[in-house]
């Protein structure tokens, strides 16, 4: 069997998320529907990690064993051949056996964008969030240096997460302005449940002067929840890539 | 009665175009029936021009005549409330009895976008035009430089335009690269039907070897339009602006 890694972008808006679910069309189910009509056998997609409903990608992954012998280079078309226009296989490489998709991982970087002027860009409708407030966004640079390192991030995580730990180690935080644009980077080891829509939350109100520099801090000294800003919505956020050692 | 020049922004995506017209919904008729729910009054859309179906707007304008007393500032979020939120109007201005959106322009400005890759972008789905052909900016460039000034654009419009001259002057066209997204700006006096979409998908097929960058003199001189490439399709052209003297 050949184990096989590929990247794929989508536009998540018309989906409820990665993983398969009832009550709406998943990525992951699309993926591999896709994926059995090209190699012709039943397959196990192996994804990076979930997406939440209208979370977009740009760099999602996922493995999968098969039998097939098709060409590498022409694994990408052939599942896009069997794909909505919506959901596209931008790479596809051979891995090893053991190779697995989301154990392999040693981080994930996501994207969130901000549209921020007073009245939306309808041309970003879905892609990106709308805030009206104006940020400042030196305070909010400021905050986000406060992330960087391991930490406990059980303040930023979504109440009732069932996992072991609640430590992650977030790698950087780059906060861009371009004209009305906001963008703010975030690579880590790892993201809690909600994790990034709650930090970037967090930073919003910071940027607006709502809550102190200071508030960082004290979320992740007490752990508590209550003290971040409710998530923000899905349509800004990208998974921008997955880390592995190839 | 007060005149009011309204800016329009809109994805196009599900919009037959600016024009009210049967078997589908306009952006006209969208934008004319907010206004009148705004001011309680019928009234009369002028528009700087029409955009085709699925063609996309920054900075649209249409100007219409009111006997409403509201607050100029509070005009822009009045019709937006009443509007689907892929059409927003962003800023509105009073203007003189005698100005009139599309007799009183100076000028436009479109933008063109490709993503230029060999595999789509789901983001930028319906927002740019897929080009996996490697292309040449060098020489789309030294070609498009050809078409600035004053010309005869007979052969870059569609066939069977009914207009008194195919007489045009083009101010500028800038041509950027920034990762795989190609932008091609133009402004000029005014655009005969399909002009830009003609333009670009000209400047398309000589940026990837088909023809030569003296097409574009060929086809000013002779006028003929089976010089040139078959039209681009809608979903990258962009109304960038409209230019008045206010």
């Amino acid at each position: 069997m050949r184990n096989i890694l590929i990247t794929i972008s989508y536009d998540g808006t018309n989906y409820v998320g990665w993983q398969s679910q009832q009550g709406g069309r998943s990525i992951e189910q699309a993926v591999k529907k896709a994926v059995e009509r090209l190699v012709g056998e039943e397959v196990t997609i192996y994804g990076s990690g979930r997406t939440d409903s209208k979370v977009h990608a740009i760099g999602q992954t996922a493995s999968f064993y098969t039998s097939s012998s098709i060409d590498i280079e022409k694994i990408p078309f052939g599942i896009n051949n069997y794909l909505n226009k919506d959901i596209r296989v931008i790479s596809a490489v051979e891995v090893g056996d053991d190779f697995h998709a989301r154990y392999s991982a040693k981080g994930k970087e996501y994207i969130y964008y901000i549209y921020n002027k007073n009245i939306m860009n309808p041309i970003f409708l879905n892609k990106m969030t709308h805030i009206f407030y104006d940020l400042d966004i030196a305070k909010m640079r400021d905050a986000a240096s406060n992330l960087i390192g391991m930490h406990d991030f059980k303040g930023f995580s979504k109440k009732g997460s069932n996992v072991k730990s609640t430590i992650r180690e977030i790698y950087d935080i780059d906060i861009q302005k371009d004209g009305n644009i906001i963008s703010i980077k975030i690579s880590g080891s790892g993201f809690l449940y909600n994790m990034v829509r709650i930090i970037v939350a967090t930073l919003v109100d910071i940027g607006r002067g709502k809550f102190e520099v200071e508030r960082v801090e004290e979320i992740l000294k007490t752990g508590d929840r209550n003290l971040a800003k409710v998530t923000l919505g899905p349509e800004g956020l990208y998974l921008n890539r997955v880390f592995y050692d190839l």
